[in-house]
C-alpha cells in the first residue's frame, strides 16, 4: 500500500513512517517544507533497511497516496485540509489530530465541529472519507517497534474506511477497534487528553488503552 | 464507611452496593420510592451474608452517607441533585451519570454543561466535592464479584476527593487512576457509550478498558 502522511514530520507521524515500513509498505512523508519532507525520509531509511521512503510537498503525498494520514497539530489542521482537499477526494483520510490547545496541551478542548474528524469530514465533503485513528498511540511506541498493548479504536462514519484503518493498525502490530461512527471521535480525541494527563501523573511516558472483555482475551485478563 | 447509593435499585448501583457489602462496607441504598430501596436493600443482604445494607429515600440516604454515589438516569440527574443539595453538603459526591439520549442510548450526548459531573458540581456548589467515577464498569462485573480487568478512572477538581474515589474503587477489586480535572470527566462520560458501541459490534457484554504502560504493568503488558 502506497501510504501518505501528511505533516508526517512531527513525532506521531514519524513513528507511524517507520512503523508503516518496516511492515513494508511505501510511504510519502509530506511536509509544507520540501527540506524537512526530505530530510524526514531520509531518516525512515535509514532506520529500515530496504525501503523508499519519499519526502514531498504535502499536497504532492496527498495526490500520490492510495490512502491519506494526517498528523498536524489542531491549529494547521483546517489550513491543511484545504490545501489537500482536491487531492484526497474520492479517497480515505485517516485523521490522528488532537484538538489541544498548544499553550495548555493538557486541557481538554472541544472543537466546535464536536472533534478534529467531524470537522475534517465537513471540511472535506462526502466523497472523502474520513476516519478518526492513531491519536492514543504514544510515537515512543511506534518509534521502537515495540509490541506495544495498545488498541486502535477507530471511529468514522464508513464502515469499509473504518475496516481500511484496522488494516493499518494491524501492520502496525496493533489490535484496531471498530468504535462506530465519527461523532465518537470526540471520546477517542478527548482520549489522548486524558493519557497525557495520567502520563504526568504517574510518570510515565506512553500510557495507552486497550479494551477488555472481547472475545480474544488475553491471558492477563482471564485470570 | 458508611456509602449511600442515591438512586441504587438500577443495574449499576445494585452492583456497586453488591461489591461494597462484599467488602464489609455499610451501604445505604436510596430510591425515589421507598419500597424499591428496601427490595433492593433486601436482594444485597440476601447476596451477601452478614451485611445490613438498608433501604431509604434518595434524601434519607444523602443524609445518612459519608459518602454519596449518584446512579440516576441522566433526566434525573438535575432533579435529584435539586433534591439532595443540602444532605450532600460537606461530603464528596461520586457521580456515575452517563448522558445518554434514553431513546439512543448508543449517540454520544455533550451535554450543556460539558459533562454530568461538572453541571453536578456546578448545581452543588463548591462546599459538595464532586468526582466522576465508575461508569465504564459494566454491572455485571460488579454483579458476579469477578475481577475484572477494567480500571476506573476519576476525575474531579478536588485531588482528596479523587483519592477517596481511588479507594472506594479499590474495594471492588478494581483499580482506580487519577484521571485529573472535572473536565475531563466528559470523556470518561463519553468511553460509556464508546464501550456500548463496542458490546453490540463485537457482540459482548462486558467491554471495559485498561490503562496500559504504567509501573506496575500486568504480565500481559510486557510480554
Amino acid at each position: 500500500m502506497r501510504i501518505a502522511i501528511v505533516g508526517g514530520t512531527g513525532k506521531e507521524g514519524q513513528g507511524l513512517a517507520l512503523g508503516w515500513a518496516r511492515a513494508g509498505q511505501e510511504v510519502l512523508i509530506g511536509s509544507r517544507v520540501l527540506e524537512r519532507a526530505l530530510r524526514a525520509a531520509e531518516s525512515v531509511n535509514a532506520a529500515v533497511a530496504g525501503t523508499a521512503a519519499t519526502g514531498m510537498l504535502n499536497r504532492d503525498a496527498a495526490t500520490a497516496g492510495e490512502i491519506v494520514v494526517l498528523t498536524v497539530p489542531y491549529d494547521a489542521h483546517a489550513g491543511t485540509l484545504q490545501d489537500i482537499r482536491e487531492a484526497v477526494r474520492g479517497k480515505i483520510l485517516v485523521d490522528v489530530t488532537v484538538p489541544v490547545d498548544p499553550e495548555k496541551p493538557r486541557r481538554l478542548r472541544v472543537p466546535p465541529g464536536g472533534s478534529a474528524t467531524e470537522e475534517a469530514q465537513a471540511l472535506l465533503g462526502p466523497e472523502t472519507r474520513v476516519v478518526a485513528a492513531f491519536q492514543n498511540i504514544s510515537y515512543t511506541h511506534l518509534a521502537h517497534g515495540e509490541a506495544a498493548a495498545c488498541d486502535v479504536l477507530v471511529c468514522g462514519d464508513d464502515a469499509d474506511a473504518r475496516r481500511e484503518a484496522i488494516t493499518l493498525a494491524g501492520l502496525l502490530g496493533l489490535r484496531g477497534l471498530d468504535g462506530g461512527p465519527a461523532r465518537n471521535a470526540r471520546v477517542v480525541e478527548g482520549l489522548t487528553v486524558l493519557l497525557m494527563e495520567i502520563n504526568r501523573r504517574y510518570k510515565v511516558k506512553g500510557a495507552g488503552i486497550r479494551i477488555t472483555g472481547l472475545p480474544n482475551a488475553t491471558a492477563d485478563e482471564r485470570k
